[in-house]
């Protein structure tokens, strides 16, 4: 007898998990290779050099002590480390102590909302939303309260966002670059919502946080520039990892920061050291700690990933769907061409083709494809694609471009 | 504002905090080698040569993929290894299906809490305990029913858990070898429990599981038989690491298993690897998962844990206190002189002694000591040990023995 919230939730995420399955049923039927797999968000590349050497010399030398606990909040030279960066990015001094390591990203933002959040206090999260963010806010009892972006360039709604503030609104969640749009917020934007979160803080007497998931921000195209939410957000907290930047994913290890400015920050600084522990993370894996600190300034090479966007993009819009091009992380988002995202999804599985739909981030009519797949998987979905933008009457539009 | 919740904790926990805060300012003025800190539980041995050896070989080769995500309950031939292992012990056949890797064992057990409890279900726990079991239960609504072992043996009181359950029992947790008594459980006694587990749930038409939170059953000293959980109790979930056997304490790597035969097992399973993900740990570190599995039969040197063990138990003893030999985990529990084990933590403390009040784990009149410290701390501790049992009229018993 599991909980009945537990329950309830299998109910509710029952069919995404059925269309994983479903498509491994027909890697299973037709092979790996001949199943246009766009569902998964796994970072397909080896971390940088920086830190393969980084790994190899701390793992070779004689250096004892690498793999004891430390401090719950972290090596004290990394969370230096790590505070200089935000530093250096947003003009703002971030001191170490404002600088709290976890596990991963997520594993952040869960120690954030279990220090933020009273049940029945309530957090923002803008659709197109990554699915968990509703499952971290409820782990605490939370209510998210989702205001849609706008669907043609997905930036925040700023007036909408105004809206839905109330006396019980503890948070915001932005995440830029965005999973699943691609969208990156400009300054002007931030800027404005920063003035309406202000402004409903003094009005009700409380602090509205902005709960920055920034794993995407170094992965970022075509010039796009993601302003530091420090130099935005005096009630910034952020939360990111080295999944994206650093191709490491499967270590999960990230940060919490906390503006040195912010109304609450030594509290909420005591809450997130103390959450996790008490939620069962302890610390961020102490290797890589070490590892993360000495290749701070690396990053995976772009280049692989900019010319498969380039490519996934292409061949989408030249079987004749509509797609917005991402200025950053790992996926492409586009219109379904008919209203019923889940029925799309359904017939492009009978191409073979495997996309989640927009509905799975609070978003109908869309579809996310990540661009994380082998160049040749995307080279040999093109026929696919065009057989099934046919199926709608969609004009495939050959460019010759390869 | 941080939430109420959190801010009630701070409350209640900082009577620990102060003291490990003051242990620092004592440090700070007389300087670490002349401050006996017996305070700290971490593990000081470095990793076994298996362990190194397996983390060179990993980080040395050209495998690609180490990093990356895989299945959130971790990679299949690690699942596989681990399940082997559970089985050889128990002499149940465990599939590597019912192995969950996790981000340490107290990962698991919020994994475990998360799946098991609504809000207002009970939890048994014996005391002492280790003191965030009442947190892991708690961050699902959950309500500790605490259970006094016998102050003597350490042992479980049977009948007091009989009487202890209800209808809303979904679970109890025990923990042997055991911090903070080092008592080991013997098959008997869990033999008895088992039964009254069953003829209760029987009785409710519940499940009662048995929570076996495992990471010192490798730390165990003359001769001690940990009996396998599996080999017991059918409703039987255990929680592990390998952050004493292996000393990777910092790595965050453990796993939960969960009786083929539970009632529940298989939506226990999922929602373990549901709460994996939703609770932001995503998966075990990655690495250590493959280094784990290619040290799978590997242990810490226990000669050098059984020597500073016995030497401070015998500091102890000689210099006129009480205390239990344990019979594994890292740890003394001893009886405090005068029943206010808070007013004897202070007066150890001018004697630049460090210990844990038993009121810290539920247990007043004891005190807890970890042999985890370095030898010569142990041996230059004797006469700050004498002088304080003196304090006590204690009598100083020389064996002439170091």
């Amino acid at each position: 007898m599991i909980s009945k919230k537990m329950a309830d939730s299998f109910k509710n995420s029952s069919l995404i998990r059925k269309m994983f399955e479903e498509g491994e049923r027909l890697k299973a039927i037709h092979g790996d290779a001949n199943v246009y797999d766009f569902s998964l968000g796994n970072p397909d590349q080896e971390p940088p050099r920086e830190v393969l050497d980084a790994l190899k010399e701390a793992v070779n030398g004689d250096a004892q002590g690498l793999h004891r606990y430390m401090n719950n909040a972290g090596y004290p030279q990394v969370r230096a480390t790590v505070a200089a960066k935000l530093s250096r990015q947003s003009g703002v001094a971030v001191p170490p102590a404002n600088v709290v390591m976890t596990v991963g990203a997520a594993g952040a933002m869960n120690c954030v909302f279990k220090t933020l959040l009273d049940p029945g206090d309530e957090v923002v999260v803008l659709a197109p939303y990554f699915v968990d963010y509703l499952n971290y806010v409820d782990n605490y009892g939370g209510r998210p309260v989702v205001v849609p972006c706008d669907r043609e360039t997905f930036q925040p709604d700023v007036p909408g966002i105004a809206a839905a503030l109330t006396p019980r609104t503890k948070a915001i969640i932005l995440n830029s670059p965005n999973n699943p749009t691609g969208a990156v917020y400009p300054e002007s934007v931030l800027r404005a919502l920063d003035a309406v979160l202000l402004e409903a803080g003094a009005r009700f007497g409380t602090t509205i946080h902005v709960v920055s998931d920034e794993p995407y921000s170094e992965i970022v195209f075509d010039g796009a520039v993601v302003p530091a939410s420090f130099s935005i957000f005096r009630n910034g907290i952020v939360c990111s990892s080295w999944s994206k930047s650093l191709a490491l994913p499967g270590e999960r290890i990230g940060f919490v920061a906390v503006h040195p400015q912010d109304a609450d920050a030594d509290l909420l600084l005591k809450g997130i050291v103390y959450s996790t522990r008490v939620l069962g993370f302890i610390n961020a894996p102490a290797l890589f700690q070490t590892v993360v600190a000495r290749a701070i300034d690396a990053r995976v090479d772009m280049e692989s990933y900019i010319d498969r966007m380039d490519l996934l993009h292409r061949v989408l819009v030249e079987s004749g769907f509509t797609c917005r091009k991402p200025q950053g992380a790992l996926y492409l988002f586009a219109k379904s061409p008919e209203p019923d995202d889940l029925a799309f999804a359904e017939k492009a599985k009978a191409h073979r083709i495997l996309v989640v739909p927009g509905v799975g981030f609070g978003s109908p009519g869309f579809f996310r494809l990540t661009f994380c797949v082998d160049r040749r998987t995307i080279e040999s979905s093109r026929a696919a694609w065009e057989a099934l933008g046919a199926e709608y009457g969609l004009a495939a539009v050959r460019s010759g471009k390869r």
